[in-house]
């Protein structure tokens, strides 16, 4: 470690406006860095490229080689490959990080992931296919491997998957000073740290003594006195998101994984759960866009398959509000204003349900929403329904008054949207529930039902007032 | 503190299914909690209530004033509302906080606000309307005051407003011994601190020391040696989105917080980030569901009011649908399963599209998406909308084969759907572009623009094609 500081300023804007384009270049990688790569590529500079990616922090050189072409990319591994922090591999996504393995062999990849920390070895190894899997544990010191191989026995997206096993513990009896002495010995720490525990003869933990009470205490103080008891215990098998819930909930900074006897197996940092929160939160928004994963670094085939499964159930329900469509073509024969108009009230309806939709999905991820309120909720969006149905029934009647100057039309389309808007805001607070009620995920299904009960019933009250009314 | 350890263990799943729902018991609060409150209000037990409100977490009292009904909240807070823990307050829905302050009066939230963490005291402050704000700054003490205006001085959702002020500095040339001794001296420490920063004589942060590294070493060595000296300083002006970011991107667990002398201002801690991180997940969900912020504590009328702009845009836009439909009128009057067929076309452009403007958005939030491979990614979903265009128009033109049997009209809604689904991987992937390009948020305002493309597109190719071909 050299004695001057080699500061890493996120650049001072001159102006507030000029914050985001300015860091946007500071971190996030810039196109320059991959311009740079790919100019010394073309002149076959490997001593520029070396040089570049050693200066890079390691989540910048994950990004270049992410944004590289797949033959750049192949060549500047070649070049660079043995010798990245194993920090990079985590950073990596999915597809990118296969393609790399095949490209640089199993046994880089895995003596990187002896550098790593639990956690992050575990996703790398959990990303892989079953083939290179395989390969990265054989090619693995048996010490690592065994650890690799207990971490994967914890469920998948368990906390065991998520926690780091290297801990510092001592017995409750011992003073602040026998510590001191103890972590100034020649032992194995971890390499950070950020707490003790302090555990009984079984190993179950009594409680956590945060570093700065062992600095601001005395040497005779005991180390007992200045635990926190408090400890929200995290079971070894609880799933990932219900981990990020408690974290959330409790405020807490760090949490022990205890096993089925209370005892203590590792300890999770917040610092682990901001990236299952990002996880959660990219598997709610592309599943609420129909999507199944992100595929940004996927193929175009690949990509349309993948999506082909959800544009199916689409067809599905499109059909379906077809088929009401036709049981009115007579109606619509004698009166194509129908036709030119059905759209808005099925659109306004899906629009209103989708609002209703996102609120209810999100109190019921956020516990907000249960069985004691669920009536009161329910009965809320059906009066905002109905608060906005008869707006917007006056707002369309009026638009189609002046457009068809016929007063029955205009009637008939504002009729159908107070319903329309009611039901959309019955059914886009009861779908999540009884999705979640049932055990699925509100999320990811809820879109599909509610357009459909939207376009079919806004489709069936217009057309079908129209039938009764207008012929 | 007692000898005695009281542990909060969750709760020891028996099968692994069952985890969900125990955990959502112990945590998260229960309906029991209310229904115990709302009986013990009905038999006007205050004791009981005192001591329920005693034995649960902060977290778990705030769901519970949250849940109760307003007349049951407001009587609760009548007997418990004085007693508090002050970190009940940061936990409240902006709509419950302000209904809570009217209630216990100014002085209460003060006396509050002086125990918080300062983030959570300007979030807390933040929240209140203006007139409560007024009042409970003017009862808090003099220091306390002029320290919470001074965080307010820093713009919304700034480094600013998320950092501690609190923190322990030390000069270069210190020792591991003289640092212990100045730390167990009777000086002002902080509640809690994670790290302690090395400064110059300007205050400038050199590097910082994480408490782990002062236990395991001996006492002549001296701090610099064991700073790190690789800050990832942030101006106190960032946005709180791009603080998130860059801890994300830099895997931080603590940054400090400089100002525009990089003078050390404050220290922002990654547990603060989750918060955020919270915030801007919930602000995206609701922007794309159409919704301006969470209102699920809202009354009906307000959360319809809320709503209405948002159905207003999308009126205009199934307006324009409509008028689209319109000039061709006279062909659905020839031609009736025109009518019945359009909205196929249209809603899964529509679906397509949104799949596309998932990941290009997503994308951009990330920073993947840049300038350097814009061209390359819309040529990728332009690829995708063509592969499944094709897919679709077989199905869907064999579907309005089997059910028409007409085979120009199966051939015509054939081309629209690979037109329409083009067009949709197109627009999916420049709208969001173009948006971020000129400095609007594309979670909020993409859908719109997209659903107008995809519908305008989807109606006139069919229709378009339909005129020409079938008439």
């Amino acid at each position: 470690m050299s004695d001057l500081p080699e500061q890493q300023v996120v650049e001072e804007p001159e102006a507030q406006t000029q914050v985001d384009i300015e860091q946007g270049d500071a971190f996030g990688f810039g196109d320059e860095h991959v311009n740079q790569v790919r100019d010394h590529l073309r002149s076959d500079n490997k001593e520029a490229i070396k040089g570049l990616f050693e200066d890079l922090h390691y989540a910048d050189v994950a990004d270049v080689v992410q944004q590289l072409k797949p033959d750049d990319r192949s060549n500047v591994l070649k070049i660079v490959g043995q010798e990245l922090e194993p920090e990079v591999w985590s950073e990596l996504d999915e597809d990118i990080l296969e393609e790399v393995v095949d490209e640089i062999g199993a046994d880089t990849v895995a003596r990187a992931i002896v550098e790593m920390e639990d956690d992050d070895a575990l996703a790398v190894i959990e990303e892989l296919d079953e083939d290179d899997q395989k390969e990265v544990l054989e090619a693995l010191p048996h010490g690592e491997r065994s650890v690799i191989l207990e971490g994967l026995s914890f469920p998948e997206d368990s906390a065991g998957r998520m926690m780091q096993r290297d801990l510092v513990t001592v017995p409750a009896f011992w003073s602040v000073g026998e510590t001191l002495d103890y972590l100034r010995s020649d032992i194995d720490l971890p390499e950070n740290f950020y707490e003790i525990f302090v555990v009984d003869p079984k190993q179950q933990p009594l409680g956590t003594v945060p570093l700065n009470q062992l600095l601001r205490n005395k040497r005779p103080v005991r180390v007992a006195k200045l635990m926190e008891e408090q400890l929200t215990t995290i079971p070894v098998e609880t799933d990932q998101e219900e981990v990020a819930f408690i974290f959330r909930d409790r405020d807490l900074v760090s949490a022990p994984v205890v096993d089925a006897n209370s005892r203590l197996l590792g300890v999770i940092h917040v610092d682990d759960v901001v990236d299952v929160i990002d996880e959660e939160h990219e598997e709610d928004i592309m599943r609420m866009g129909g999507v199944k994963q992100d595929e940004f670094y996927s193929s175009a085939l690949d990509a349309a398959k993948s999506r082909v499964v959800w544009l199916v159930v689409n067809l599905g329900t499109a059909i379906l509000a077809s088929l009401v469509i036709g049981l009115f073509s007579s109606t619509i024969e004698q009166l194509v204003a129908l036709a030119v108009l059905m759209p808005i009230v099925a659109s306004m309806g899906g629009n209103a349900g989708t609002q209703t939709l996102t609120i209810a999905v999100r109190a019921i991820a956020m516990k907000e929403l249960t069985p004691a309120n669920t009536l009161r909720v329910v009965g809320k969006e059906v009066a905002v329904g109905g608060v906005n149905g008869v707006i917007f029934a006056v707002l369309v009647g009026i638009c189609t008054w002046l457009w068809f100057g016929d007063t029955a039309l205009a009637g008939v389309i504002a009729a159908a949207m107070v319903v329309n808007m009611v039901v959309a805001g019955l059914a886009g607070a009861l779908i999540p529930v009884a999705l979640d009620r049932f055990g699925a995920d509100p999320a990811i299904s809820s879109s599909v039902f509610l357009t459909t009960v939207t376009d079919v019933i806004g489709f069936f009250a217009f057309l079908g007032l129209a039938a009764i009314f207008l012929l």
